[in-house]
């Protein structure tokens, strides 16, 4: 068994998870109005033509989203499960550019993953709204769990928890 | 701006964030040892020849993980901020076979991130422990910000949430 985590380590967080995408339209509008994220900051970087999106779950339980710049930014840095997405300026009028989402050769970075109340109901809805899909919940040897792609076809996991863990 | 979160997404929760890794035993040691995370379940499916193992920071804060097999695959697939890694048998053994992380071509994927309360003295902590960096905090136009590798060569930005916000 791995040791116990150390003191030097107790502070640490796991914070972020980033990606890079072709257009942020595309992408805010999937992860917003789709997965249901927030933008918690938006910061544009014109001289080395690029912005980074945080995105992630905001909650009735979390502490607020800071209204003062800098205070939000440390926000999107200091918590957990968000997500960054990294647009170099120009790709979105660039038809044939494409991002690599890692499962197929070279493969390397899987997929991100959503738990959810009600995966058949989930995906109903995604279903209704376009969203393609890998597998969807009754595909497969792993009933009741699904994989949709992103506007950059990087794989989202769609699970139960409590349904999934009965299951492995 | 894009519209707030709907009543159908409220309950979702970024769970996980995927990633294939060579040797298990270089990973784990790496991702507990070096960096604090906790081994929170471990799945094995023989027959498929794969393994998986979640990660995350449990904090004396959290909800305990709990002893019973089941409830603690639904914990680790419940919560936010954990890191599944996925090790297909064998490789391992093959002193040639490597993932790709995602920032040569063809990219996508390009990090996790860790928020730490001292960048300075987290990375000499890493340097004394031969840890590989990509970018040492004192190194490139992002001062206080490093960028280290894991033991497939992905990347993991080391920042402080107050620094990083007040430089950028």
């Amino acid at each position: 068994m791995p040791p116990e985590p150390c003191a030097e380590t107790a502070d640490f967080v796991f914070n972020q998870t980033m990606l890079r995408i072709r257009d942020p339209q595309a992408s805010l509008d999937f992860y917003t109005r789709v997965l249901g994220m927030t933008v918690i900051q938006h910061l544009d970087f014109p001289e080395a033509a690029f912005s980074l999106y945080f995105l992630g779950y905001v909650r009735p339980d979390d502490a607020p989203v800071p209204a003062d710049r800098t205070a939000r930014t440390a926000y999107a840095f200091a918590r957990q499960g968000i997500l960054e997405l990294t647009h170099n300026h120009g790709t979105e009028n660039d038809p044939d550019f494409a991002y690599h989402h890692g499962n197929s050769e070279p493969r390397g970075f899987g997929h991100i993953g959503l738990a959810v109340p009600d995966v058949e109901a989930v995906c109903q809805r995604f279903e209704a709204l376009g969203v393609p899909f890998v597998k969807r919940p009754n595909e497969g040897r792993m009933k009741g769990l699904a994989f949709i792609r992103d506007p950059d076809g990087y794989w989202i996991e769609i699970l139960n928890p409590q349904v999934l863990a009965r299951s492995v």
